[in-house]
């Protein structure tokens, strides 16, 4: 462990520095750095596919799943789409400087708040590598300094990737240090890495499940966490039934493995007779499992019933968990409950109870007749996102460049003193 | 330690219950438990009275240290602080609801964010019973609901308190268990609170810097915190005299131990020469003593030399540390170093040295030509101020009403699905 207390002091040092280098230089200077890497993936695009080749031929060898292997592949398509990321992102206005709320107070003073840079960011996260260049380039445009820890599996491409991101923080004039990729696969870098609190200012976990648990466990550095995503959809009994099928086949049926896939459905006893059967049937034509409460078993037959854990898990998979409600309060309680708190959606045509859903659901994300799928950074228009957050703290729902930057008081006197 | 995990799970179970109340409680309603507090303290002030004798007795038997004793003590003087406290919180808008930033997106949806109280406090604080009274008040203002653990020397005072502020949310219509105050004193209360992850949302500390590092290192839920205060004010060779001078004896003088009091001072050596032996000599007038850097010892004759880790001390007493600079970048890097992060001043007319200050420096709050002493919850127009936070996450500076709230996501749709 020494020597990986030793290393990771380093590199937190050299982060550190880096990240007041970063803190003060220009919008202009950041851009080009962006614009610099856009231009080197185009132009090297050859030398990452090949490093990526090296990881993907590993992880065949290793026998890793194929839905880990697809995420690792980098394909031209792969490219094109970090190049827009980063495209984007130099689109965005700075937030660093940015001065708000500055009013005279009665002492004389004028007070108000300032966007600056967190700092030091920890990134931890595993197989895409795609990931390296969004938090680079996101980091960079924030004005700090990141750590980036991928996983084993893509080290080849993760190391390839950050030769490129240095050579375009060089070529504009910016420190190397502000984007350091860890190399080394020892497993006991993480460990260190959640504890690093003299040099890192949070940690972003990025993975699994088990992955984000134990770091949020364990870091004593302040986390950005993003746990599961238990998403609903509650079909209140002012719903359009058009509107209702629309948004289920969407939120559930899009894609299947997101966090923001649509896990359960809870529908107002109202008008479980008429909308049941014609959802029920929707979701079997895209081979959706649903696993129903005692009430809704009555309202379809030959379907699965939902057991009391069917209602806290995150399928990520074709099966959707649904129960029938007496009103909005118990489906906002049930809600409460058993929702990961990440998005949950209603689905009326009537005010006051759309209002109490957006009011009382303690969710990051909750809506209104729309699909739960919207819950992503660039549907949000954030330009980009380093992660969903499920925090209260901080920064809740999708986390782009405001979510890496904090706000400090600034004070503007004449000579004034206290009385 | 299993009875304590009982008593706290309890204690959590009541407040997060509390907290899905109070998370829909109209402004009305707040205001008039409030307000029913402030007639109580007025009507009942005897019994807090007497029960405060009771802890200052203790105290003096226990031969507690003066300063506790006088923090303990509450005289009628203290009950009109806490009612004016409280008539400020109620004149303050009720953040909770408000609707930021809602815009279309491409995709037809409108996005946008909502206030939304943070769910359950903990706050844990020494001596103080006034705290009880602002920490009540705040948290139901933003509608969260709070436990309170005080100290053991306050126990009378604060169970006094908590029966007033009981009578106010019952009069009102709110549940009592909004505002729990922790009956015993059994000290492992405090260790079971900061690994309470499922029942409470945020930990805010009072106290001590040994009370406040021993919860920050080992809570498990998230810290809003508060360590030392190593404020420190910067001459630059622009600087004024008279408001150098003004600046320096009220951020120096007016208070010593209080965060916000300035504890080392930097010179411009280009006017350290003039400016140093008036500064010095204001602040012998006030018996501050003065321990200056090897080049300060030049410039005034008969002062102590300031060792290494003078620079990073908080006295908290007539004591100051002094190093003269050889320009605005020397004293930032000295002030990034040693300072705490928590305010930081320049005195200059220079337009383009005050905006490098305000930029570069890395404090909670960064003033030019104003007193440290300012940095103020109250000062700064939050209305009140649960603590002062040198966390870089969530809320930085003065916490107020605001620091106790979170963001959330909102969707307004129209039966949209994600393409």
């Amino acid at each position: 462990m020494t020597n990986t207390n030793q290393y990771l002091k380093n590199i937190g040092l050299e982060a550190k520095k880096a990240s007041h280098l970063m803190a003060k230089v220009s919008t202009q200077q950041k851009n080009d750095a962006l614009t610099f890497l856009i231009e080197l993936l185009n132009s090297k695009a050859a030398t990452i596919l090949k490093a990526n080749e090296k990881d993907v031929k590993a992880a065949k060898k290793n026998k890793l799943d194929r839905a880990s292997i697809d995420r690792l592949i980098i394909s031209s398509k792969t490219i094109d789409a970090m190049i827009n990321g980063i495209q984007e992102i130099v689109d965005l206005r700075d937030p660093i400087g940015e001065i708000m709320h500055l009013n005279a107070r009665p002492s004389g003073i004028q007070v108000g708040q300032m966007r600056v840079a967190l700092g030091v960011i920890g990134m931890i996260y595993e197989s895409r590598p795609n990931v390296t260049i969004d938090a680079a380039s996101l980091s960079i445009k924030s004005g700090n300094a990141i750590i980036l820890r991928g996983g084993s599996e893509s080290i080849h491409s993760n190391i390839a990737l950050s030769g490129l991101i240095h050579e375009a923080l060089k070529k504009s004039g910016l420190s190397i240090k502000a984007v350091q990729v860890i190399d080394s696969t020892d497993r006991s870098i993480v460990k260190g890495m959640i504890k690093l609190n003299d040099y890192i200012d949070v940690i972003i976990p990025r993975g699994g499940k088990s992955l984000t648990k134990m770091i949020s466990d364990e870091a004593t550095v302040p986390v950005i966490k993003h746990l599961d995503g238990n998403c609903h959809v509650f079909v209140d009994k002012d719903a359009d039934l058009n509107k209702t099928l629309k948004i289920i086949e969407n939120s559930k049926t899009q894609r299947l493995g997101t966090c923001n896939t649509t896990e359960s459905l809870l529908i107002s006893k109202h008008i479980a007779r008429d909308f049941l059967p014609k959802i029920v049937k929707m979701l079997h034509q895209h081979k959706v499992e649903v696993r129903g409460c005692k009430e809704t078993l009555k309202h379809v037959k030959g379907i699965k019933k939902a057991s009391e854990n069917d209602f806290y898990t995150e399928y990520l998979d074709a099966i959707i968990s649904c129960k029938i409600v007496i009103d909005i309060d118990e489906a906002i309680h049930h809600i409460n409950q058993y929702s990961s708190h990440h998005t949950d959606a209603i689905v009326t045509e009537n005010y006051e109870r759309a209002m109490q859903f957006l009011k009382e659901v303690d969710s990051s994300s909750v809506m209104v007749n729309a699909s739960t799928r919207f819950a992503d950074g660039f549907e949000y228009g954030l330009g980009a996102e380093i992660g969903i957050s499920t925090n209260k703290l901080h920064v809740r729902g999708p986390v782009g460049l405001e979510g890496l930057t904090s706000l400090k008081y600034i004070v503007l006197g004449n000579g004034h003193t206290r009385k």
